[in-house]
């Protein structure tokens, strides 16, 4: 199987860490590698480095070949300007068929906590086995393990034959950020799963879906494609890829297909959406907190600190989140977290481009 | 007149601003200059340069030379160790003795904040006047604004004849750092003035009372005062210096002594104790904040933010002290930052005193 790796995010929720040539997919939020290293290193022994397929954008392209040496750099495909995950997607989908066309490929977001490696990839080949008949797109779920209304779910619908210890589900319905009350309702219904955000697909069907429900992609992409491997590519590509629909696989394509499997597992999977989701994630020292770098602490509780270079010291205080890079500091209430694109939208507001 | 500048605080209040080399006195916390600048500034119209005396520590020397370049080098006096301001008062009386033992000399802390300087000037005049009289200690009392225990207070007795616009009181008590309960009644009975640690006197009449009250320190002025101006000072200095009496002023004289004058005055005074301190004293841009350097704050307020490198971004926060500098970061709740030199006391007790 081909596994392509999403990583053209521009995520602005870990700034001041994450920056446009930085974002969350390059850093060491959770362990000592970046979060593209690990997923790349989870899925390895699905496939060989020939198979894994890297989509990102021009200003990551060099940070991303430093990083993954070991990934043939023809396997980098760069988007001139981010698409959503459709055209993404649909840009690996092409590449991929050109080798094989009936070849399974699971699309992997390059920024997501799975600490169950095993688990993901026996998912993976269960998924990738029910894909080879052709017909589906295959999704995974995760099984819920709390209430959280910043995730999209997926309600089950009948279930298809067992696959090992696997169970398949037809997915009934996709539904995006639902109201807390709407989720409490989903946790006790025991029907919806969290959208994790991996697809694995035969590449001809994921083509022929998205010929059928996104016709002006599908252009986009078929000009492309017939420009790989030629000097003409990246002159194609520049002028196809502004014009493409900027819409998810999710919307765009899943949500409007009817052949949609989707399979729950549990992975200790996490989006790691927020400081505060990395905050809740990590395991916690004294007092609850979460420190890299020196740290003097006087009455001092469940706060996240990040100073690689700075001594911190920190007094009376409770639930904070405190960042510190070369040229930025954040100090942020960990509940509000959320709230750090607004900085980041303040920023461009007032032309601070340099901490962008 | 001589005034002497008593400048040999290692303050840690100001942490990580402070340092041991950097102390209070020598920071631009308050308005463009230096605290230390900014006191002399305010006296210099009484006195010409070459009256101007500071005291002060080996490590503070240079800094403050380049700070004040048009005070005489002579006129800065190093105490190799600290022994506080019984000894500073005294070093620097002992040295304008030798000039004229007639002389009058007003001893003033480095760093406090007096916001009226014509105000100031004319009480230090009218101190001036009855201390040539050779036979009081004069001091200035501030009167109270609001309750506070962190301050000394002064008992005023029995009025002397008003001179001009000022009445005289003999000072009756003093009382160091009184409990809440304390100052309140001090306050309602209007019978108590804060001790704002400015001294004058006649310098023979000092050391006369040095004499009487610390005779030790005496000794060792009088040996010190014999090398003045001999190429021994420095090695005498360093023999006397740290077996003298460790003792403050209002301690070891003013409430020994019978014969203390106060005036009361209002001069906008305030010793800045504390970045709270600070945050209350300065005045406050929207949402009360307190902002030094670039800032982007998302619902934040009552913050002091100290930051002239790096950029903060601050979300949800109310009432926090935020100080950046090249090395450390310091995030304390304002009502917390008395806490402060407990921090710098884990520094010293880890061994990381790259940062004191």
């Amino acid at each position: 199987m081909h596994i392509a790796i999403m990583a053209g995010g521009t995520g602005t929720r870990f700034w001041p860490r994450s920056r446009r040539k930085l974002p969350k997919h390059l850093l060491n939020i959770v362990g000592r590698a970046s979060m593209l290293e690990q997923t790349v290193r989870r899925i390895a022994p699905l496939a060989p480095p020939e198979n894994i397929v890297i989509v990102t954008t021009r200003g990551q392209k060099d940070a991303i070949r430093r990083e993954l040496p070991w990934i043939p750099p023809t396997n980098i495909l760069v988007e001139p300007v981010g698409r959503n995950t459709a055209a993404s997607i649909g840009l690996a989908a092409t590449f991929v068929a050109r080798r094989d066309r009936e070849e399974v490929m699971a699309s992997l977001p390059a920024d997501h906590v799975v600490s169950r490696a095993s688990a993901l990839r026996a998912v993976l080949r269960a998924a990738a086995r029910q894909a080879a008949k052709g017909q589906e797109l295959v999704t995974i779920g995760i099984r819920p393990t709390r209430p959280e209304s910043g995730y999209g779910y997926i309600k089950l619908g009948r279930s298809l034959e067992k696959a090992g210890s696997q169970t398949l589900y037809w997915a009934d319905r996709f539904v995006e950020k639902p109201s807390e009350a709407l989720v409490k309702r989903f946790l006790s219904s025991g029907k919806y799963v969290w959208n994790s955000g991996m697809f694995i697909c035969r590449v001809d069907t994921m083509l022929r879906m998205i010929h059928e429900h996104l016709p002006r992609l599908a252009r986009g992409l078929e000009r492309i494609g017939r420009a790989m491997g030629s000097p003409e590519l990246r002159r194609i590509l520049s002028e196809e890829y502004a014009a493409l629909p900027s819409i998810s696989i999710d919307y765009g394509v899943a949500e409007r297909e009817k052949q949609v499997v989707v399979i729950p597992a549990d992975l200790g999977w996490c989006d790691v959406g927020s400081w505060q989701a990395l905050l809740e994630l990590s395991s916690r020292a004294g007092n609850g907190n979460v420190i890299l770098g020196k740290h003097v602490g006087i009455d001092s509780a469940g706060c996240l600190i990040h100073s690689p270079r700075r001594l911190v010291a920190t007094i009376g205080i409770q639930g904070l989140v405190i960042v510190d890079t070369d040229d930025a500091l954040l100090v942020c209430r960990a509940d509000r977290s959320q709230d750090v694109r607004r900085v980041v939208e303040e920023l461009e507001k007032r032309g601070l481009t340099k901490y962008l």
